[in-house]
């Protein structure tokens, strides 16, 4: 390989020519082989539309020569447009707050603005990574709001997901409102409800993760632009720190706000904290909602057998003919990562101190991962198991007229202590509550016909005033 | 002891004379002897205002027999105020969805309105604790329902202390702003900050976390009340259904909505899931600022000793004099417990399953004593700490005038290269770096002491401009 | 209320009369207001082992005078027999690395030698907390080494119960040894288990809870007495660090060694740590057992009902006969408590900075509770739960006859595919296998009969070498 | 893209041309896209390795014929070698407990064996996934094996850099053996101590790691080949069940056995939590080591300043000059990564139902992780940081001596209440004990500078004796 040398404080050092990083991001590459990956895509772009910003915005007030910074905007495009991407080899677990990741990107910018001004790469007199590409910047402002850009637009790709799931539920909880079927607590059979009702409260519980999620995207939005290394600006023109974030704003698309306190907003990661929460709250309702569908379509013939997933796939490299619930189990693992991901960028944002976080990398690496695989973890689920779920109509039936459990509508007539004990006699010989009731004569045969519809039962509020009409409650 | 007999389905069983609680509570207390505590008073007020409204709601349309009702109502509110406590026995952690404590709760309400009826106690033909106090409610509404009633109680509670904590930390921040000192990133010396500035990042921080809880704890006041069993609202007369949250409202005196969906605020519990991570987010920047405290205050002769700790309490049994930063120690401490909890309360509503959670009080127990401990450490936090905080004014200004960071802002002018020479330089040599500046002819003697002028540098971008006038600025 | 006037280096303050407390005790009381809780009885026991232990080598070596070493020794004897606990009123989280515990032990002992010497609580000339009770120690020795006695305690006790819980397991493995029942993977019917093979294979998991427990619980005996203030044993005399392990072993019983590393022991938690993960592997067994016997006892008309949990409380306020499998649900909320405990424990380990870490109090909270909860989950778990359940053999053998998971068995001996077929057809037909297996003509009755023994089929590695015998095997 | 047609239960599907993969495999691919990762290379050798033991077994008792038992061996050699991983494509999240690596595995190698013997790709007729590779074997059995397969091989790795880590902190600890520093509790000025002395504590904590990691590697290697779906061993003969393990020993060169109990050893997975655990203890320690260190190296002015760690970086793109603890920072985030990835091992092992955990990918790609990222820390740790840490003596000498944390040593000859007065006045007066402790007379120079002898106050118990022999003692 060909070599071109490069030097920083710490000395000279071979960098490959045709590389477009340079001397500083090589060593971090050797400092930090932690996990063998690089940062995430949209982290990169996200840097480059820092630094695109922030040439236009000290262009504009005359601290950046046009020539060069021209370059350099051309540079970030082609970044911005997926190229280059190749050249950030820095490890998404990294020491320095992130200060490798951010001279990555100032050495690629530059190298390719030399390339682009007709220079040769390495030649930093033509445009220099820390004077020109990061001029009134720090990594102490990039790479917070590089991160709060990244994680605002994966949300995006996430609310959209999320929006279809709720939608898909409301279609399901439509399709499903006729079949009437056991309501279960504590995994014992409890009253009747219909599954459409079930899957209009996962709607509901989806509902509100979207409102959560986008409430704290919102919230992302102010960046620390213009305080450069700890929130105070030094270094940085006045007019460059009052046109940075709406410059930001412009290049993004995104409805950036400058951080009302530069310093707050360098030091403290309690909104990355935030955001993860209400992913670690989303996950709760997913991983819940996918363990009852496991449960709900456990057998085929020795579970509860009321619903049917889709069969993606062989179930079993033994058994021939299993069909496995396997993507609400994905989806439940998913669940198991984002909530372990919030443990670590909890900590890591615990572990502040003073005028910097030096824990933003690991935290950033969790972040982006939980967002990308709920994201992933929900498309699979609408995909490959919600939109297909039939029910079996028959059995749920068929469950729900055998129960005990609809002994609870007549409690209110007869009391609960007499209910309890038609319960008891039923389970005990096996038989069902209708006929014992009629057995020990506490309500005609017309009257349990009424307080057991089946159907009522699964309306709020229905039975009370109607059955009062029909001078079936006694009680009151 | 006297004794009383009293029976379920289970059996017979003596329960003491004077007690106020029956059978169930004392099966449930036998069943789950766990921490030895017992449920939180502000849970026990908060069953009893429920059972309260519940009474009124049931009266005002006829189900409720007045006579019974006034009986229950009165013993409702001996609760409220601070009576009869000692009689709620069960364990804040036990089995059943809080089944337990609904029953507690149902039985002591019955036993005290029998009294009060003239009757004596374990008479339930005169006051039934399911079928009078319990009348058209489920634990399955009843639990969820008092938790938010709870939490919303204990969140205003520690609202006020995190206000104050808001307020006191801004005055301090005014107090400090004239104190100039060494700011700090990731251990190292970096540039020029005020005293007053790092508290005012704090203050900002306990703003955020204001907003979040308060946001969050609006998000709790939509009950499932009237759902009973399942959310179907099973047994429950749909009059009382469209009015028990009016009333619990107007009880409870909290701005209570009814859940749009009843199915659906009986099975997921995602909002105490919100509510726990905001704390831990509060968390999350308490301890940072407890750890700032501890490393500012370190010494006091060999640490950083720019900030004074009130000395609350000897240091050590074995070191005189020795004076420890207790109370953010006693905030991390609080911090930990908070976050470890949340993962507790994150996996107890994973775990629901179908039409319910039936692992309510667990999370409970944690959640309200997340709530508590917070409070009770911002409280110590700001009447033993932060308010009687002190500086050590010269010797902050020594470290920053004797520092290296300061070459920083030389860099606009010079380069970063050059700047990082004379930097290198003065570290080896144990030199100022304004003496290298000049020695090596960079700049001259006027235009460093403009350029370094310290209280400058803690003014966001000031610097540029000013600079510019003076035509110090070289790159642009 | 009568008081005494103390004084220390903050300055004078009323104690009352009657406390065996003093003013730094009090102080600590009034910093630290955080969960309203005192410390563990176990650990207050173990506190004035450690002062005994003390007073009795530092008299042996000639340190302390006989008269003043035999009152503090009665002193702490009183306290190891359960006087005196209600003077120890510090909060379990407190700052300052249980400085305040040992100067409350420290107090108390000291007044109460005060009195058996003939003196006046508070006067300190007599018998003095630090110079007397506190001779050769430090905080940063007692704290550390009383936490490990404590820990070493309650886990003997939980101990106990995990054998019993083995032994209870072990025996209901060969009551249901005859129980053939569907096995079942990922929620789907898989192929034949019996019960007591479940039953058996809970009983392994627990004994290694049981090993690692044992094996963690031996790695607590390392104490760092003799360290004193960070482990170099300043102000102790060497006879008495020679001693004083030795004479720890024999006031508690047990087999204490001092640590190799004084000051190793005193800095770093991680054996509280290896002991706290030992505590959630064992949840993890525990919650994941209670989990399965929720399912199998699903029902009792809707779900798996293939076993019984004994009834020990109305399941329900409102549904009559119901009864919920509470104790299980109980051990999996207790289970998710150690878990989220574990979290707290980490963090605070992790926390420690140089010589010390401050934030034992809060791991010792959190550790002595995931201890006693554990411990009293199991018993229930035993008692109330484990004990008494019954198999429903007919219904088990229902299912498995019903299953089309049998067909596994079939896959030898005609190929994965064909069985597939087989399977799938049986499924979409609702028939038997066995029916379609003959139809198809594939086998024989004769072999079915052979191959598809439901009992054969639960015992590892019967079916190859036999069948082979009968000619059946046609793939080798 | 050429393709050819496979079917599995589900239907048919393109397959392209080239791929060793199959169907079922492609499937998986399409259902699962969670991370864009694919399975460690470790583990795609492990089943490698679990397929070829297979083969030599079957072979050996003659189920396989030998013709097709070669073709398996050399594909499965290929792979351990490192050829075809590129074919291994399903994502390390996955549903179904893991059958699409399994039948990944399956695949590859029936495609790769069929070509050997001189058939084309998808011929499944030469040799079959299911019935030839997979013969003996389910899911079930295979990949916990391959889990632990590859888990041990990993643990080893660690253990390596775990020693050597071991061994530079003993070597630095000598190498500091003469440097007298101030010790710290509480971030406090405490009492003399060597830096060798940390060092040597470091050393200890890791020495301990070291032992808990290979004692959990151990308990690894019980496997539960044999088992196939549920651990009941159906479809598996007995002369295989028997040899299996053996076999597998031989392949792996591990100190593999068979699970006593393989109903257990299917369905529990508290081995993996039992490493996972080991891993977080170990990330606490290496934390608590690299915050000292960041501790220890602030400044360089304004800071602690005892100990220089090698400047690695640039510390930063703004500040010239600034070297930061890189290293150290990178270390902590791999610590939270570890400890946050713990969470999620405990909840995916938590999760198991009945016979079988569905969540092992999540719990195997979340361990993996765990153990390379700690490796991979460690290994920086070493070479780029603690191996070239240099001591500041003169500093510490300084702070040391200037220090009020040496009256510690007085408080035996004066009493604690004296001696805090004199720590008091000195702080006060911001003048050096020694010269209070002169003119209040309470000790001569002669006996100050014996008991000030600071390299003794550092050696454990030898102030007591020497000191009484020169009659210093005033307290016995």
């Amino acid at each position: 390989m060909l070599f071109r040398i490069e030097s920083d404080s710490i000395g000279e050092k071979q960098v490959p020519k045709s590389a477009y990083y340079g001397v500083q991001t090589l060593r971090a590459a050797e400092n930090f082989k932690i996990t063998g990956l690089t940062i995430h895509p949209q982290f990169i772009i996200a840097l480059a539309e820092v630094k695109k910003a922030a040439a236009i915005t000290n262009m504009s007030v005359g601290l950046l020569e046009k020539r060069i910074g021209n370059a350099i905007i051309d540079a970030c495009n082609e970044i911005i447009e997926g190229k280059l991407h190749e050249h950030f080899i820095t490890d998404p677990i990294q020491g320095g707050a992130g200060t490798s990741m951010n001279m990555n990107a100032n050495e690629v910018i530059a190298n390719r603005a030399i390339e682009i001004l007709g220079g040769e790469k390495g030649d930093y007199s033509i445009v220099h990574p820390n004077d020109h590409v990061n001029m009134g910047q720090s990594t102490n402002d990039v790479i917070p709001t590089s991160g709060k850009i990244t994680s605002a637009k994966l949300l995006n790709a996430l609310l959209e997901k999320l929006v279809q799931l709720y939608q898909v539920l409301k279609k399901k909880s439509e399709e499903f409102d006729y079949v009437i079927k056991m309501g279960r607590t504590q995994m014992q059979d409890a009253v009747p409800i219909r599954l459409g009702q079930e899957f209009n409260a996962y709607s509901k519980a989806i509902k509100r993760d979207i409102n959560r999620i986008k409430a704290t995207s919102q919230n992302l939005l102010s960046v620390n632009m213009g305080g450069t290394a700890i929130g105070t600006g030094i270094n940085a023109d006045d007019r460059y720190v009052k046109n940075i974030a709406l410059e930001l704003r412009k290049v993004t698309g995104l409805q950036i706000t400058q951080a009302e306190d530069l310093i707050d907003g360098t030091q403290n990661l309690d909104c990355y904290v935030e955001v993860s929460s209400t992913l670690k709250t989303c996950a709760v309702n997913l991983s819940k909602m996918a363990n009852d569908f496991r449960l709900l379509s456990s057998g085929p013939r020795c579970g509860f057998g009321e619903i049917n997933l889709p069969a993606k796939q062989n179930g079993s490299s033994i058994m021939p003919g299993k069909v496995n619930p396997v993507i609400p189990e994905v989806v439940s693992q998913v669940a198991f990562n984002v909530i372990g991901n919030d443990v670590t960028i909890t900590m890591a944002a615990e572990a502040g101190q003073l005028e910097l976080n030096a824990f933003e990398p690991v935290l950033f690496y969790k972040l982006f991962q939980s967002i990308d695989t709920i994201k992933n973890g929900v498309d699979t689920f609408i995909n490959n198991c919600i939109k297909d779920i039939t029910a079996n109509d028959k059995r749920c039936k068929e469950l729900v007229y055998n129960s005990v459990g609809i002994i609870t509508a007549i409690c209110p007539h007869v009391g609960y202590k007499k209910a309890a004990e038609i319960a008891k006699k039923a389970i005990k010989t096996n038989r069902a509550v209708t006929e014992i009731a009629l057995e020990e004569g506490v309500l005609t045969k017309e009257e349990l016909d009424t307080i057991l519809d089946v159907y009522n039962m699964t309306i709020p509020g229905i039975s009370g005033e109607e059955l009062i009409k029909n001078k079936l409650l006694k009680l009151a």
